[in-house]
């Protein structure tokens, strides 16, 4: 059985580990810029979310081989997804809100959902946005309120801002000092991560 | 006098002169990757930042002519130092609180300082961080929680993550309901950004 390589390095696993938030997800849609898939792992990483699924059917998947960040790839595990109906549903079967990043009329900005609920939430290709297919599929949209003259944020840039404003809704709650893994699924994530 | 090209563009100006704040500023202090820069600059304009400052002692200023997200260069205002302290002594005695990205025993987690008070944040470089120059300036420092195995955040992230909760708090308090500049501020403003 792999085991951490110090004692030190053990309790910092199961400290961050304790504070992953099991029922949050980001659904990267089709995202181009291999940067930007990283940067957004690196916040994921930040905010305590252990998976995202990765959606690709019309964009390359991104290789994250070599990038500076790509530490943060070893702590956020990765689903691949290329059929969307089959995605969501499974996502809605184990009790998810999905929420779409999109300015439609039934878009209500970040503070007004209650990301505290399980929540998945989808961003889109940093030029064409979520597809129409996923769109249909997410009818419920988020947004970030913009005040300037340029009315889109990079795309990484979004991510950090949702995941802190769950962060900062789930803190609130107290949901960052009670694990949302059970014991056995701790300990075997522990077992995994000392062996990374 | 130059005018804008159309009515709508006009009030569109209009609009968003009146959201902007301006007590709440960045400093940018010395960070290398114009890509950067450039995403900072885009979400100063989109959460109503009208001026930062560029602080470059130590790293080549940042070329900001040929990037995507370039546009939003044209409504942030930049002013640029060359002495901290001079720069400093400025903000403060236009009454800034100054706040230092930074993890000292002073340092306070974002949503522990009141952002609606005119304030300046200072973000340093990528790998060195701020410079113990500016530290000793600014010793009262503001952090972003993170709860990963990964320690850092990208420095345009950070800045957007910080700048949201400065909008969040100032939002709620109405700030974004009333103009911060004066009725001659916004006309001349108005007069220079029509002529763009």
């Amino acid at each position: 059985m792999p085991e951490c390589r110090t004692e030190d390095r053990k309790t910092r696993v199961r400290q961050v580990l304790e504070r992953r938030q099991k029922d949050l997800r980001l659904v990267l849609a089709n995202i181009h810029d291999p940067h930007n898939v990283s940067a957004i792992l690196r916040s994921c990483d930040a905010f305590g979310i252990n998976e995202v699924d990765l959606f690709y059917t019309d964009t390359a998947f991104p290789n994250l081989g070599a990038k500076s960040s790509a530490s943060a790839r070893k702590w956020v595990a990765r689903r691949r997804h290329t059929d969307a109906q089959t995605m969501v549903a499974d996502l809605r079967a184990r009790g998810f809100q999905l929420l779409s990043t999109g300015f439609s009329e039934r878009a209500r900005p970040l503070t007004r959902w209650d990301l505290t609920r399980p929540t998945a939430i989808v961003l889109g290709n940093e030029h064409r946005g979520v597809s129409s297919e996923l769109e249909a599929l997410v009818p419920d949209q988020i947004f970030i309120p913009m005040m300037g003259m340029v009315q889109s944020l990079n795309v990484s840039v979004a991510a950090a801002v949702i995941l802190y404003e769950a962060f900062r809704q789930r803190e609130a709650a107290g949901m960052y000092a009670v694990p949302s893994f059970s014991a056995a699924e701790l300990e075997a994530l522990e077992r995994d991560w000392c062996a990374r």
